[in-house]
């Protein structure tokens, strides 16, 4: 099965299990809603991906994996959007889940998720409970305190804030986590995949920074500005748009040097490039160094 | 050692570690504040009385059970106080979290807290996997979706609520997770130990109804008079208060009755009724009658 078909499937197997018999009828319909339509599933395509080249000699530990860091994903970004951080009202071209919802159901979707990632992998764990346990860890670690997303979003209430620091909490624990996970499912020597899921998640943050400046927001699905508007830390705002370009540019790279020597790493370092190419297209820079010398 | 101090020691050391290098101070100090100084515990200490009663010879993965329970219950203090649900300014006496530390904070904090309880687990587990598992999926139905604490919440974001399943889910959930999980953590008949959760979870959620309507604000260290403000669901307000205490009691009864026949039975039994008299004084109860009548 192709890896995206596989974590639909996985995902949609774990809300099922959550939104069953006895369950309020609008708090099922907003975890629906923050699950799916999906964003690209870039980290649990990664897991799947990193599970894959280390063997996926245990696919439903791999696709449980997959699942908790793709439902953490999204329960984070139910939290980030409430009125007292994002405020959106838009998320993946949609109501986000508090403008449909409401603000309480916002909370308790976000909470249910975390909950749900969790149960998943100890759901799918019996066969293989030590590894299991590890990747439950690994993947704990990338989401709560004291360096996963959770910890990333906290600092932006603090008074000073470290940049480089931000955007690795932020993004990159989890990114991380998806990769390593993705080992250990397998596995696989699981601290070799740590590089790669850091150097690619801090891409990401950097890319999202710079599409807060140059996309139009139609396409991104969301609104613009928003980094200036809110006060978040930015490298684009805080250190221009080309050092920022410069910036994602070594870091895609440092993601496509940091896969493994391993059967799978074409196909990886394929799928890192594709990746970045979606986060800030070709034509998009283009157009915006265009303007700029307009 | 005493329950209590095994259980405050167990809570430190989890919170001792998530608040570890690198995590944001207001983060950390929010954390702290959600978890210390605790309430009565008796979630805890119930699991861990009923893990005693069932042999205790796995006194780490009763300590996690326990631990977790707490931290759950913790995390929905937190999320529960927030604006949009009770707004509420004081808990256990002092700031509550939004309060003390802002939204924002006090939303991450909360779901730090969820992340700890599972990963509290998953850090005890490798000894007795198989127990350690089941103990986790155990304490994830008690908090999670379709019929765990954070669905009880959402019935409040319903239309049309039957009171006694919101009464069962919001706090009787998380009771019976806790016993539950006592027993699997000393490898017991777990589901023996279900009713006595439920009852006394139960008699708990109507015991705060009762107080919420009776109890003098400074001793209960948060403000009364909520559910009739707040349009929440009561047994004392829609049925009277002499109809809420009835089935307190009744409730209390079933507890007692429900504890399994063991070693452990009658410490179990006067805990229930112990905790009974702190829930509902006999005289604040005698002191309600009086002005009932005069």
């Amino acid at each position: 099965m192709a890896a995206i078909a596989r974590i639909e499937d996985a995902l949609l197997a774990a809300v099922a299990g959550a939104i069953g018999p006895g369950c309020p009828p609008r708090l099922a319909a907003a975890l629906r809603h923050a699950v799916f339509p999906g964003g690209a599933r870039i980290r649990p395509q990664l897991c799947l991906a990193v599970a894959r080249a280390c063997g996926d000699d245990q696919p439903a530990l791999a696709d449980a994996a997959g699942v908790a860091v793709e439902l953490l994903h999204c329960a984070s970004l139910v939290h980030d959007d409430l009125p007292c951080f994002d405020d959106a009202p838009l998320r993946r071209g949609q109501a986000s889940v508090h403008s449909a919802f409401g603000e309480r159901l916002a909370v308790l979707a976000g909470d249910a998720l975390i909950v749900l990632a969790s149960d998943t992998l100890a759901r799918a764990a019996s066969d293989f409970p030590q590894r299991a346990l590890q990747l439950m860890r690994t993947i704990h670690a990338g989401v709560g305190m004291p360096a996963g997303i959770v910890a990333g979003q906290a600092w932006e209430c603090e008074p000073r804030v470290a940049l480089r620091q931000y955007q690795r909490l932020k993004t990159g624990s989890l990114f991380a986590a998806a990769t390593v996970a993705g080992a250990q499912a397998a596995g696989g020597a699981c601290e070799d995949w740590r590089a790669l899921g850091e150097c690619l998640g801090e891409a990401y943050q950097v890319a999202d920074d710079i599409r807060d400046v140059i996309a139009d927001p139609e396409h991104l699905g969301k609104p613009i500005g928003q980094d200036v508007a809110l006060g978040r830390p930015s490298v684009a705002t805080e250190q221009g748009l080309d050092a920022a370009m410069a910036l994602f540019h070594r870091l895609v790279a440092a993601a496509v040097a940091a896969v493994p020597a391993c059967r799978g790493a074409p196909m990886l370092r394929a799928l890192v490039r594709a990746e970045s190419e979606r986060l800030v297209p070709p034509a998009l820079w283009t157009e915006q160094r265009l303007r700029a010398v307009a």
